[in-house]
C-alpha cells in the first residue's frame, strides 16, 4: 500500500503522536507508532462507530487496552471527527485537557474505556461483548456489534488475561476480536526474558480462534485476518507481530516503550515527511471524513430507523426502574444473616428489572447472589446468573464494563476475596460506574476457615476508595435499604458488606441510611456518650446501651452504614449525630477500623482488631478478640469524661 | 492395591477427616477425601521429610495450596509423627488449636505455608523451587530437593496460577511438581459450566511437561509418573482424575465440597471400615513410622554429615547480617528521587547479603529496585535480579516463599499497581514473613499518566493490613533509615514508599524513624501547633512553618514516616510528639489519607485528596490539588485554638 492514502495517512499519524509526545515531554511511542497501522485500517475500514453519536449503542466498541498508547487513539478520534480539535492533540497530557495520560471514558468522546492497569481494558472488552450477547438476544435486530481491543505484552502476562481469555472461551463470546501487538519488547527489556508463551498453544486451549499477522505494517494482511475473524463461530485473537517504536531510530528497542525520543530526532522526522508539526494533510481528513464519519453516519441513520419497543426505549434512556416500594419489608420474627436478605432483595429487584444481570464468584451458593433468569451460558444467552468461577480480579472488571454497557450489573464473592479485585473496585470508582460489589463473610465471625477468609482489612480498604459507597447494613431492613440506595446510583459503584451469621432486626424498616449515619437508640435525658457501629457491631452496641443503663449511663447508639455518606451531610446532621462536645465516643468494630478515628475524636475510643483472626466457632472467636456487651460497656466506662472550654 | 497397607492406610485417613469434620461440624471433605491416596502415596514414598527435624533445610516441600483440605493434611503429618496428637485431631477447626481450619506456617508443625485465598499455594511453590535453585547453585551439595504442591480445579481458575505457570516455565524450574486434583465439580457445581481449559496444551504452551493420572485412586500410577516428573528437565503439572468427596453417598458432587456429610453417614462409613472413631490402626502407625519417620531421619542423617562452610551456616542461623554504618548517609547536595535512594540503598545491601533476592514487575528501570548480580534466569542460577514480567501478585507471593526459605527477598512495583498485590501483602503479614515491598510513584506527583497511574488509596490500603510496616520515608537519608529498620525484621513485612519526583534532603542522618514519628523541627517558644505528614510532603510542611512564622505562628513538624511503629510508642512518647491537648494539628497527606484523624484529634484536620488525580504535569497536579505551602498555612490558620479543661 505504499504511497496510497492508507500509508500516507499511517506516516502522518505517527508522526503527530511523536509531536504530542515531544511537546508533552512525556508519552509512550513505541506501540503508538507500531500499531498505527492497525488502528488506521480498524477505524477506516472495519469499525461501525459514528462520531457524530459517539454514545450510539450499536457502535462497535474498541478498547485501548494498553492505554498508554493514548496519542494513537487521540489522532484518529480527532481525524475521525470525533469531538477532539487540534488544540486538544496539542494539549496532551496536560492539566485539564480532554487527551489525558491514559484514555478516560468520563472524559473524551470515542473512548470506551478507562484503560492503564494492564490487563484491565481485556477484561473490559470481555464483559462488552457479554453485554451485547445478552442484548442481542433480546433485541436481535437492534443490538449487533463486535467488541475490538488492542493489547500489548504487559496486558498479556497479567493473571486477569488467562482469567477473561478462559472465561470468553467457555461463554464463546464469538464476537470478540483481541489484537496483540506482539512486539517483543517490554519496558526492562526482551519479552522472552520473563514470558516465552506459545500462544497459539494458549488460545486454542481454551477455544479461542488464532491467527497470525507476520507484519503489523501490511494493512492488507490486518483487514483480512479481520474480516476472517469477524467469521468465526469463536473468539479470536490475531497477533501482529510489529516492531515497537517503529521509524525511530532506536525502533525495537526498550528505550522507545515509555520516553519520548530526542526533540532532534522528532524534528529530522517531520523533516523527512514534510509539512509542519501538528498539521495532518487535508487529504487524509477528507479520506477519515469519507470513510469513518460519513460511513458511521450512514450506519447510524440505517440502524435508527429500525422499531423500538418501549422496553428497548427504557434501555436507551437508562431507566431501570424498580419500585422499592413492592419489595417487602423484614418483620423480624426471625434472626436472619444479612447475606440471605441481600438474596431475597436482588431476586426482588431482578423480577421488576430485566436488564439485571451479574454473578459470583463461584460462591453464588454461600454469598446468595442469584438472581432470576438462570444461567448465563453459551447455549443460554438470556441467562442473567454469569458463572464467573474463580477469577475474581475478572468478575470485578466484567461487572464494570457491563454496567458501562448500560445494564446494571452486580459481582459477589467473599469480602475477605475483594483483595483480588481491588484493581476493578477501583476503576469502577475511577471509571464513575455504578456497579454493585456484594460481599458477605464480612468479618471474624466467619470462624473455622481462619484467618486467611475472615475480613480485618478490607473495609478499610474499601473504605479508603474515592468515589465508592461502602454500606455495610446492620440487618435485613438496612439491607434492603441499602441496595434502594445503591441501585439507584448512576455515577458512583456501592459495595455491600453482608454477615454471614444470623442478626436479630434492630433497625425499623425506614431509616435515614441515605445519610450515612443516624440515631438507631436515643439517649432518655443526658447524653452521656455515643457507641457507633455499622453491620453485625449495632445490636452489640445496643446490648451494650441495655448494660450501661443499668450502670447509670445514658448513651445514644449511632447505626453507621456509611462512611461516604456521613461525611457528605451537613455540618448540622453531622453535628446533631455526633456532637463535637460529647467527649465519650465508642466505635465499635470487629476489623482495622482506624477510619472511626475521625469521629470519635480525641477523647473517644475505637474498640476494633489491630491483627489477623483466628481459627474457631465464630461464637468463640468473637469471644476471644472481647466483642461482647459487657467488654463493650467496660471499654465506655474506662472512657474519661472530658469537658471543654469553647475557643 | 486393594487390602494392602497402603489401601488399608487409605481407608483409615479418609474416615478419620471425616470424623475432625464431623466434630468440628465444619470443614471440606470434597478434596481430603479424593485427594487421600495421593497424599499418603507422596509422604509415604516420595517426600524427603524428617519430622524429628521439622524445619531441615533441604527437605522437599509440599504446600498444599487448596488448602481447604487441611483435614487430610493434618491427618497425614499426624501420623508421619510431626508435632500434632490425635487430640489435636479432633480439636480440628477449634480456637487455638494447631489444627486450624486452612493450614497455618506459624501454627503447625510440618506445614510449609499459610494457604487457603486460592491460587496463593502455587505461587508460594513457584518461589520456593526458586530459591532452591538460587541456593542449589550456590551450595550443590547441600541444598539439593524438590518442592511440590497440590492444587485444585480453584486455584487452576485464579489469575495468579497463570501468571506463575508462565514464569516457571520461562525461568525453568524442572524441580518443581504441581498435582492437580482434578475433579470436575466446584463450589457452585460442574466445572466446566465456568472452565474448560484443555490443561495440557496449556502448560505445554508455556514449556512445561504434563502427565494425567486417569484414575487418583491408583497409587501405583500415582507414584510411576512422580518418579517420571522428577527426572524430567521441565517443571511439570500432573493432572490427578479424582471423585470429589470418594467414599460418600453424595461422592462426585458439590455438596461435598465445602460442608459436613450427614453425622448418621460418618458413623456408618465408621462402621464399614471397623474400628473405633479417631482411632488409627497400629499397622499403619508402624508404616508410617517406618516409611516417613524413620525413612526422613536416615535422610537427614545422611545430609547432616556433609561438610558446611560459613556462609551455609550463616544462612542456617537465618543471619543476615548487614553493616548499615557502611552504607553511605546523604549530605544533601543535590535533591533526589527517594526511589534513586533506594536504589543505592539496596545495591550497597546486596553487596554484604549474598542471600538478598527480588525483582520488579517489568519496571525495575523505574523503581530502581536493581541488586547486585545480574538476572536470575534459567541459564544463571546466581543471579539475583528476578524479572517477574508483568505480574504483580505472583511476584508478591513469590517474594513472601523466598523469605519463608530464609533468604531476603524484596519485590517492587508501581504503588498504583500494589492494588494488584494486595493478596499477596497481606498474605505476607498472617504468615509473619518479613518480605520488602518496595512501592515507587508514591501519589499524585507522578503527573502525566493521570488517574489511573496515581496512588491515592493505597496508602491507607497498606496502613490497614495488620502485622505490616508502611514506612513513607521524607527523604533519601529516612530512606536509608528505612531499609536499615526494614531489613532487620524478622517476622514482620515492611512496604516501602517512595516518591517519583526529586525531594531535598530534610532530615538528618540520623533520627527516630524506629519510632515512627519524630519532631524533625521543633517550635521555638511555645506550641501554636504541630503539621505532621511523610514522604514529599514534609518538605510541604516545613515550607509551611516558614510561611507560618513570619505570621506570628509557632508550630512544630512532626515527620511521620511509620504511623504503625509510632501507635507502638508508649504513651509518653506519643504525648511528647502530639500532646492532646493541643488543638491545632494539621496532617498533610497528597492522598485519602484519613488514618491520619487518629493523631489530629477532635479540632485538627487533615488535608488529603478525596477524589483521584489528574493527568497533568507533576507540579500543576500538586497545585491542582492546592499542595503548596501557602495554601497549608492558610488551612492552618483557619484552625480554631480551643482550649481544653482537664476533665
Amino acid at each position: 500500500m505504499n504511497n496510497t492514502i492508507d500509508q500516507i495517512s499511517v506516516d502522518n499519524i505517527r508522526q503527530i503522536c511523536l509531536e504530542m509526545i515531544d511537546k508533552a515531554k512525556s508519552g509512550h511511542p513505541g506501540m503508538a507508532l507500531g500499531s498505527a497501522p492497525l488502528l488506521h485500517t480498524l477505524y477506516t475500514k472495519v469499525l461501525n462507530v459514528s462520531p457524530k453519536n459517539p454514545n450510539w449503542v450499536n457502535r462497535d466498541r474498541f478498547i485501548l487496552s494498553s492505554g498508554h498508547a493514548s496519542s494513537l487513539l487521540y489522532t484518529i478520534l480527532h481525524l475521525s471527527k470525533f469531538n477532539l480539535s487540534m488544540q486538544d492533540l496539542k494539549d496532551f497530557r496536560q492539566l485539564g485537557s480532554i487527551t489525558p495520560g491514559h484514555p478516560e471514558n468520563y472524559i473524551t468522546d470515542g473512548v470506551d474505556a478507562s484503560t492503564g492497569p494492564l490487563g484491565q481494558g481485556l477484561a473490559y472488552a470481555v464483559g462488552i461483548a457479554l453485554a451485547e450477547a445478552y442484548m442481542h438476544n433480546m433485541f436481535p435486530e437492534l443490538i449487533d456489534h463486535y467488541t475490538y481491543t488492542l493489547c500489548g505484552d504487559g496486558d498479556i502476562q497479567e493473571g486477569i488475561f488467562y482469567e477473561v481469555l478462559s472465561l470468553a472461551g467457555v461463554l464463546n463470546l464469538n464476537k470478540l476480536i483481541v489484537f496483540y501487538d506482539s512486539n517483543d519488547i517490554q519496558l526492562d527489556g526482551r519479552v522472552d526474558k520473563c514470558y516465552d508463551m506459545d500462544i497459539k498453544k494458549l488460545v486454542e486451549a481454551t477455544h479461542w480462534n488464532y491467527i497470525k499477522i507476520e507484519d503489523g505494517n501490511d494493512m492488507d494482511a490486518i483487514l483480512k485476518a479481520t474480516k476472517k475473524a469477524k467469521k468465526s463461530n469463536k473468539p479470536t485473537l490475531i497477533e501482529v507481530k510489529t516492531i515497537i517504536g517503529y521509524g525511530c531510530k532506536m525502533q525495537g528497542t526498550n528505550k522507545v516503550h515509555g520516553a519520548p525520543i530526542p526533540h532532534e530526532e522528532t524534528l529530522e522526522l517531520r523533516e523527512k515527511l514534510g509539512g509542519s508539526a501538528f498539521v495532518l494533510p487535508q487529504d487524509v481528513y477528507d479520506y477519515y471524513k469519507k470513510n469513518v464519519y460519513d460511513r458511521g453516519n450512514r450506519a447510524y441513520n440505517k440502524w435508527a430507523k429500525i422499531p423500538q419497543n418501549d422496553l428497548f426505549k427504557q434501555f436507551l434512556k437508562n431507566e431501570h426502574k424498580v419500585d422499592f416500594s413492592k419489595i417487602p419489608t423484614f418483620d423480624g420474627s426471625e434472626p436472619m444473616a444479612t447475606r440471605n436478605a441481600s438474596g431475597m432483595v436482588l431476586k426482588e429487584i431482578s423480577k421488576q428489572d430485566p436488564f439485571f444481570i451479574g454473578g459470583a464468584a463461584d460462591i453464588a451458593s454461600s454469598t446468595k447472589a442469584i438472581v432470576e433468569g438462570g444461567e448465563f451460558n453459551k447455549d443460554n444467552r438470556g441467562g442473567r446468573n454469569i458463572l464467573f468461577g474463580v477469577r475474581e480480579n475478572a468478575m470485578g472488571s466484567i461487572a464494570n464494563a457491563i454496567t458501562m454497557y448500560g445494564l446494571k450489573s452486580f459481582a459477589s464473592t467473599f469480602f475477605a476475596f475483594s483483595d483480588y479485585m481491588k484493581p476493578s473496585l477501583r476503576l469502577a470508582a475511577i471509571s464513575h460506574l455504578p456497579t454493585l460489589f456484594i460481599f458477605s463473610h464480612d468479618s471474624i465471625a466467619v470462624g473455622e476457615d481462619g484467618p486467611t477468609h475472615q475480613p480485618v482489612d478490607q473495609l478499610s480498604m474499601c473504605r479508603s476508595i474515592p468515589n465508592t459507597y461502602v454500606i455495610r447494613p446492620c440487618d435485613a431492613n438496612e439491607t434492603r435499604l441499602a441496595y434502594e440506595f445503591a441501585y439507584n446510583q448512576t455515577e458512583i459503584p456501592s459495595i455491600i458488606v453482608l454477615t454471614r451469621q444470623s442478626v436479630p432486626l434492630v433497625a425499623p424498616a425506614k431509616v435515614d441510611l441515605n445519610k450515612g449515619a443516624y440515631i438507631l437508640s436515643k439517649e432518655e435525658k443526658k447524653l452521656d456518650g455515643i457507641l457507633i457501629a455499622s453491620g453485625s457491631e449495632v445490636k452489640l452496641a445496643m446490648d451494650a446501651k441495655e448494660l450501661l443503663k443499668e450502670k447509670g449511663y445514658d448513651v445514644r447508639v449511632v447505626s453507621m452504614p456509611c462512611f461516604k455518606l456521613f461525611d457528605q451531610q451537613s455540618e448540622e446532621y453531622k453535628e446533631s449525630i455526633l456532637p463535637k462536645f460529647v467527649a465519650r465516643k465508642l466505635a465499635i468494630e470487629m476489623g482495622e477500623a482506624n477510619h472511626y478515628f475521625k469521629y470519635v475524636g480525641t477523647f473517644g475510643h475505637v474498640f476494633l482488631i489491630d491483627n489477623f483472626g483466628v481459627s474457631g466457632k465464630a461464637s468463640d472467636v468473637i469471644k476471644h478478640f472481647k466483642f461482647t456487651a459487657e467488654n463493650i460497656a467496660e471499654e465506655f466506662e474506662s472512657l474519661e469524661d472530658y469537658k471543654f472550654l469553647d475557643k
